[in-house]
């Protein structure tokens, strides 16, 4: 058993499916050559559903008709996901396809279609092939079930460059009710959220006001999936969804609540984890590279500086490659948009102190090099302007990188 | 002889000593190990003197002391700028670096130290050595000269990870002067100007009163140098100066001269050609990507929304790999924070159209592939929003880009 974020969370061995009520599948209906490319997640009961969305302009056609479901009715029976195609830009055609994947869904399981919330993810500008997804979805449906390996398989549905499947699960007390909270996450490419992120489900069992869910999801999406990179390219897809079902059996929490602290913990550190593992597995990534910083003038100025770190493709290719180059890193600090004193800024590579307020310090590039030869590299920039402070996560930027990236399509 | 934009402006094989009153040197004084690391340029005459800056917070020593010395006097004898070297997070030391650099110009030329101008480009965070620098500077008085010789020498000088010179020269006339304007820039990495640009010098021998002069050039640096990007990255060094020295003899052009625009579109042409040769030979690249956005909400709103492309890592390595991935171009307009409606847009790769109105139009591959493979991309992006039009320019992301940044410093 290991316990997390103090004594009260319990991170467990488990996928959505270890949250009562939720049943999950993931079958694979041909958009993908071989693996799973769909997905259903399902709630025995109404779930209330919060989310948040891509701020692109270019917004995929499931993204348009989930934001809407969400925002309007809150309540939510299934999700439905595939992945393979992104169903973006094409047209009044792409919005008869997702609205039709929804009513699938509805239909297969005896729910109103505006219960149903539908994502996508792959290849922009393709039509989906209904046909294929159709099929998928009817096996999907009667596939549903509460195993691990169900829940290993909806995971696999939703992944497209991904070399790992990526899910958490946490176990928390609640007015004495154990509550579970479990997600999945894709990302790899096409990474770089504003207000959103990749495809993230997660599901509760504990039961949480609504309004004060919704305010609670958003303030931790910023704080973990807003603040990842991979390539700096926010994507047409991005959608991370919350529900909650209640099937805990407590009394809906509020955010005045004194045990609400204690829910708010286990999402921001499942939310965490998911951010994390997409930032690790970013297309190409040999490590994870986590930026904290320090002192900011606020926790924005201190969260738009460290993203413009992880963002750099100067910084990551100097982690790839082990060099201990920090003045690209004060130098991307600088270009943030965010004014500050470069003369209060130390920088920090692991324990190694590289840079004091502003200037070069000598240090013992072997031991640089060793800490940057790490599988997670964390870089601590301490300013003097003021308590904000922010932590973003991102990867190097590899050979790889470009070799997936120069023929994705083909 | 070659005619440019329209028959008053022509393209001369020359560099900046073509000017009259401009000579100039490039010498090796050890801060790299082989090739010319400093450069010296002078004008017989004082010239008005007008010039951009790195928006970056953290600015390097040189930058502060020239951008004080371009908007207080506004004349200048001299650019002195080594390579090598950014002298940049140098603390106090820098500061008395960077002006000693000016003195010791002044010095050896019998100059003003205000009227010198200093830059310098390479490592951050490592203390100029300082005797090499002042021998190099001895020696590039000693051979300041007007030949093409001395102004490729002045070019090598200021050249990092460039692969190619970059300079041009044109000749236009004025009031029945025949005058010159030409310049050097250097680039490659840490390439994503911001209000200012990577070190490019130009000079010439047409009198333009200065107030005229500047308003001029910051209008062209935002429509050149600023649209360009290498890799998302603003340097600490970012520096474009022009000298305007007069001795060409012609009455100063005000802004409501008639003969005005014939000099701005001199100016406008040799920046851009510039500007181009730095995208061009960006870290690794293998190509050129020209971004054009038309019907735009404004030219800002253009302006943005072609450099965002430009940068794209997922456009960028499309590009490489020859892939006709039009989704990522219109999904990077989407985010670069400007709205617009997608189905009003419309994509080209050269002459072959790919996107109609926001959605897929089935073309050949084949031929999108042949467009793709030539050295230079043109990639048109029509909107419906308005009037606005804008060009950038970038180049593709390559293994080499990798393999150059991953260790730069060792």
């Amino acid at each position: 058993m290991q316990l997390v974020e103090g004594d009260e969370i319990e991170l467990i061995e488990a996928g959505i499916t270890v949250v009562r009520g939720i049943l999950a599948a993931g079958v694979h209906c041909g958009l993908k050559r071989k693996r799973r490319d769909l997905t259903l997640i399902y709630s025995e009961v109404p779930a209330a559903v919060v989310g948040t969305f891509t701020t692109n302009q270019v917004k995929a056609a499931p993204v348009v008709i989930t934001q809407a479901r969400v925002r309007g009715r809150g309540v939510a029976r299934a999700i439905v996901c595939n992945s393979g195609n992104a169903n973006a830009c094409n047209g009044p055609r792409g919005e008869r396809d997702a609205l039709a994947m929804g009513a699938a869904v509805a239909q297969e399981l005896g729910l109103d279609e505006e219960e149903v919330l539908v994502a996508s993810t792959g290849v922009i500008g393709l039509p989906l092939d209904m046909e294929k997804v159709r099929a998928g979805i009817a096996q999907a449906a009667r596939e549903l079930a509460k195993s691990r390996e169900a829940a290993a398989a909806a995971v696999e549905g939703i992944m497209t460059t991904d070399t790992v499947p990526k899910e958490v699960a946490v176990r928390f007390r609640i007015q004495g009710h154990d509550c579970f909270l479990a997600g999945m996450a894709k990302g790899s490419g096409m990474i770089h959220p504003n207000m959103a992120t990749m495809l993230a489900f997660l599901a509760t069992d504990c039961a949480v006001e609504r309004e004060s869910l919704d305010r609670l999801f958003r303030d931790v999406v910023r704080r973990t999936f807003n603040q990842i990179s991979v390539d700096g390219d926010t994507s047409t897809n991005d959608m991370a969804l919350l529900l909650a079902n209640g099937m805990a059996g407590n009394r809906p929490l509020t955010a005045d609540d004194p045990e609400f602290p204690n829910f708010a913990r286990a999402l921001e550190y499942a939310a965490r984890e998911l951010a994390k593992a997409i930032a690790r597995d970013g297309e190409g990534a040999t490590k994870l590279l986590e930026v904290r910083v320090e002192g900011a003038a606020s926790d924005e100025a201190a969260r738009i500086i460290a993203r413009s770190i992880v963002r750099s493709n100067l910084v990551k290719a100097a982690i790839f490659g082990g060099d201990a180059n920090w003045g690209r890193i004060l130098c991307a600090a600088g270009y943030a948009g965010v004014p500050f004193r470069p003369e209060g800024v130390s920088i920090f590579l692991g324990h190694v102190q590289v840079c004091d307020r502003g200037s070069a310090l000598p240090f013992d590039e072997a031991v640089a090099s060793e800490v940057l030869r790490q599988p997670e590299v964390v870089v601590r920039l301490v300013m003097e302007e003021g308590q904000g402070e922010a932590v973003a996560w991102g990867c190097d930027l590899t050979y790889d990188y470009v070799k997936i990236n120069a023929s994705y399509r083909t």
